[in-house]
């Protein structure tokens, strides 16, 4: 579907930085004058973040897996459809934080529901928006959970439900990731995030360097120009 | 699922009686000492209820019906897992007003959403509870229709985002409950819905009466117990 944009995702486990590093990313290309959205799963749109408080509350402790992955499903396809294809359609680049291969890690491998539910789902939901660069933030899941920690004891607020599973749920989410970059080959760049941001900066910029290079030649910028 | 105990729906367009006629059921099943609890979808559960809120907030005309379609699919699982199951493995009464032949007549018919999909999703999220009789309330499309403007004339308040959608839309409805009653076969029982309430709920107690001797024989009542 992206022939005209360039759809880059951010994956990673809990602490990886993927807010941080899609932020800072959607700040260097729009001071370059690229024409980007930034946008976040679950959410995105004003239905999108009313499913993200449902998801998000800490007091539905007793959400059925199945349950979450349909509100995941219902977020992105109202994302897809109402913001990601029309900016994508319109040239625009499109960076998200999170897009299915979370759902395959968390659902089908976290809370281990069918790979093939969540393969089916995803499908539907995605409407054939495909991400063209996805950028997974690597680190170990106990290095994240502890970044995450010490967010919180840092900043007060409490662990949202999904940052409230235990340390196996996580392996099994890493173990969800290393299966969708598995299937995913050249789309995903893997990047070291145990790492200072402006380091992981750095590499992510590299990343999609030559895929602006290609998608907007005319519009060309240096790596000095994204800041590195 | 439902060995031990009976699971029942309500079907039918908008204006049938649907609300109503559940509500009449299980007060008489109630009263008549049967352990038995009322429900409705979207809704059922905490979770389930703020599924709701956003499925009929007016406000989102942006919907897209695969969105709702996830939402639906959503509610429903949490209400599967969370009431009708653990109702039935106790050997209760599940009435429960609209399930999964609402999402083929909506979402299949009315949004005219592949078939496949939504047989797709209604199996995921059902769980493998299916319904021991599903009681239709049949009545014009354009009858039931009048019947709704009548009521929000009469009590106020606006119309919520399904029902402001025009007359071809529940035509589509009408012809995919057609469907669901042709695929479900036996579990279906045709009530004329336009007709006094008190025939109505007649009708209903005669159909689900059969059900409560071959289930509950120790516990039977006869239909006068019923109000009838």
């Amino acid at each position: 579907m992206a022939e005209k944009g360039l759809f880059i995702t951010f994956e990673g486990v809990e602490g990886s930085g993927k807010s941080t590093q899609a932020r800072r990313l959607f700040d260097a290309l729009d001071l370059a004058g690229f024409p980007v959205i930034l946008s976040r799963e679950p959410g995105g749109t004003p239905i999108g973040e009313a499913v993200r408080e449902i998801l998000i509350n800490p007091e539905y402790k007793e959400m059925d897996p199945l349950t979450e992955t349909f509100l995941f499903a219902a977020a992105r396809r109202q994302h897809v459809q109402q913001v990601i294809l029309p900016q994508l359609e319109r040239g625009g680049i499109v960076i998200c934080d999170r897009f299915y291969d979370a759902t395959t890690a968390y659902q089908a491998f976290g809370h281990e529901i069918p790979l093939q539910d969540v393969e089916d789902i995803n499908a539907m939901c995605a409407w054939g928006a495909k991400p063209d660069v996805t950028v997974y933030l690597d680190i170990d899941v106990e290095r994240g959970l502890q970044r995450v920690r010490q967010r919180y004891a840092k900043n007060g607020g409490v662990l949202d439900r999904l940052e409230r599973l235990g340390p196996e749920f996580f392996e099994r989410v890493a173990e969800g990731y290393e299966y969708a970059i598995a299937q995913g080959g050249s789309r995903f760049v893997l990047v070291n995030a145990d790492r200072e941001e402006d380091s992981v900066s750095e590499s992510v910029m590299e990343a999609v360097h030559p895929h602006l290079l290609q998608r907007y030649p005319k519009q060309c910028v240096s790596l000095e120009m994204l800041g590195i």
